[in-house]
């Protein structure tokens, strides 16, 4: 049997029974970005979604949660360049979307998935996006092409569209997972603190997908923290057309259910680390494994409290071997460890550098250290030597970048 | 009865029975730098400590805790440019230091405290403090001169030394409270972030200094945060002369206790102020009060998430009045509140502005509303609607230079 994972082109349309198109719309002043996107499948399809944990949830977090609840849809509509969130039109304008886009497409409203990205509080121009949708349906295509213009339209500050697909075999059929993503800003390891949308042609029922997404989502974007802060609008949604005829899935286990979840989850953590390295003002992607800990959870908070920290975060900017600030945000990371066990490394591509052994204080090469950590992609090993789990969280550095971009972000 | 607290100058020389000084050892290499304090009391005093949680601690806040656990003492050294954290032989050094400063001083080694301040994970060179404790012990003073030299030792990288103190009546009597701190980086409000050296004359036990302390750093200390990161070297250091001659408080209740709890939560404010406003970069001195909650911890949650918020610095630096990332920041600090009952507020000296009524946008004046962001003391008010209880956290904005001092510290 072939359980290989291929990663393919095309993000959300490469899964076969899904178009995808991306418009400028005018939400944002600037007429050479996109600022709308829509994915629609060619059939109703099984969905699953989870959402940001904020207590103030966007408008558009609040319908998608309801039309989700029975676990089908098929078309997701996303704007950037407004949140929907704090105004008191929210709700009326987010089903105001959808009823458009439902009467245009011939689609039930409660089968549309609406989000929205932006600056929160103001009022969400929503004539904008109806009239637009005219358009934005016109230009629905299969192919790679509709994916990117798909993925350019949900961006915010992100400096690159994110894109990722991958193929594999279920049951002697040849199945794809496809997906588009944006982050940057308000990211948080609280939740699903960004906007990712998955599509598949697998067949598989609602309720091993939502278990799917839910147990994936929570060893990936929930493992990585750009800045601390969880977005009011954030969601992860998968559709699953079922049109790569497999067998479908009716439960959460099983080789199917394995093979499909391994999947989404190479999909995910590609989407996380895409996430992380792309973080505001981001200059490199840290990733922080945290080895032989107790216990899965207590080692996933270890991980994210390094992760977090702004001193790490600077003193990867700086390329700074200062591993004292590591072993403190371990420290406060309101798990037990035994400081006195812990072993610290510095890894890149330019190599790898011991920087503690046992808590303490080693002889550092620091030219070599300074080498390793001026690499765009630094991994921060540490070795709990107390026990059996490990977990592993993503991040980036914290640059003059990041106060540029967030000091005058709505002008 | 006089109740009136008033401000005086003198720090922790400032109450009877208390010399200090202030030198510079050897530890920094700038020659022009001081980097050892020490405060020496004229009698044994009752005394109390609050140390950092981190589950990483620095030697001397192992060796202190120990010492202070009978409730007295009489002398604090501290050094600056090493934290003596993460080495192999730091309790072995802490211990050291006591013992050189107790034959020297003829206090005995169990009255002595001893902090340190720096870099983590370098091995202290102890032989340059105890040569050092002769010109150390020589230059002890009465008088503000001797504050402000150890204000200055015991400074990171603090822009500015930071001196309190005050006079009240205590049963007729004339009683003082001195204090020095040092903050700056590693601000976090899980605990007594940063160094704190408190003095005091009042007559007073240990039981209720002890109270008394632990209670005013709850709503002092603990509610700044400068960048999230909880240090593992920070104390609190409270010692009580009893040089003012007041009857001795007994227990942590009575007018006398009262009025000393008050004395002390003035002098912790102005530090907790003080530490916020000169945090690593800041321009600007935040102040997020939380009104109307249900209860007082879920207040300071709410207030502590506000001025943690990465996105909220930010803005703020910008003076950006981007309150849809307070009411974010409100909506995922983990108490139940009702986002459609919250009214936020900007004041500053130049003035004051609503910016959100309900949890919704209402219009601003955005000239205004830059105007009163740009003065560098901003105070952001939320109004909960739904109880009685209210906070106040400190912090400071989020600024390039933050980012530029802790991209490389250690160079």
């Amino acid at each position: 049997m072939d359980t290989a994972i291929k990663e393919i082109p095309g993000g959300v349309t490469a899964p076969a029974g899904f178009r995808a198109s991306g418009i400028h719309a005018g939400l944002r002043k600037n007429k050479s970005r996109r600022d709308l996107a829509l994915i629609v499948a060619d059939c109703r399809c099984a969905a699953a979604g989870v959402f940001t944990t904020n207590k103030v949830y966007a408008a558009p977090v609040g319908v998608t949660r309801e039309h989700i609840a029975d676990g089908y849809a098929q078309a997701i509509i996303c704007n950037s360049g407004n949140a929907n969130a704090c105004t008191v039109d929210g709700f009326e304008k987010a089903n105001l979307t959808c009823k458009a886009l439902s009467e245009h497409l011939g689609i039930k409203e409660e089968d549309i998935i609406v989000a929205s990205t932006g600056v929160i509080g103001l009022p969400l121009p929503v004539e904008i996006i109806i009239s637009a949708i005219p358009e934005l349906a016109e230009q629905l295509a299969y192919g790679e092409m509709a994916s990117y213009a798909a993925a350019n339209a949900i961006m915010t500050t992100d400096t690159r569209p994110k894109e990722f697909a991958c193929e594999f075999t279920l049951g002697g059929k040849k199945v794809k997972i496809g997906a588009i993503c944006k982050g940057s800003g308000m990211i948080e390891p609280n939740m699903a603190t960004m906007l990712g949308f998955i599509t598949t042609d697998a067949g598989i029922e609602p309720a091993p997908l939502r278990e799917a997404l839910r147990s994936v989502v929570a060893d990936t974007f929930n493992m990585v923290s750009v800045d601390g802060d969880t977005s009011t609008n954030d969601m992860v949604i998968i559709l699953a057309s079922g049109m790569a005829n497999n067998a479908a899935i009716t439960a959460p286990e099983g080789e199917d259910y394995e093979t499909f979840r391994a999947a989404l989850l190479q999909i995910c953590t590609n989407m996380a680390k895409a996430i992380a390295a792309d973080g505001e003002g981001a200059t490199k992607l840290l990733e922080c494994t945290v080895r032989n800990y107790y216990d899965k959870e207590g080692a996933k908070k270890l991980a994210k409290s390094v992760i977090k920290s702004p001193l790490v975060k600077t003193a990867m900017f700086g390329a700074d071997a200062n591993w004292g600030r590591i072993i403190c945000a371990l420290g406060y990371a309101g798990v037990e460890f035994d400081p006195y066990k812990v072993d610290l490394k510095f890894k890149s591509k330019a190599g790898e550098i011991d920087v503690c052994k046992n808590g303490c204080a080693i002889e550092v090469d620091e030219e070599k250290a300074k080498e390793i950590l001026s690499c765009d992609y630094i991994y921060i090993d540490v070795d709990c030597k107390c026990g059996k789990a490990s977990a592993t969280a993503w991040g980036c550095d914290l640059s003059y970048e990041y106060v540029r971009i967030n000091g005058d972000y709505r002008s």
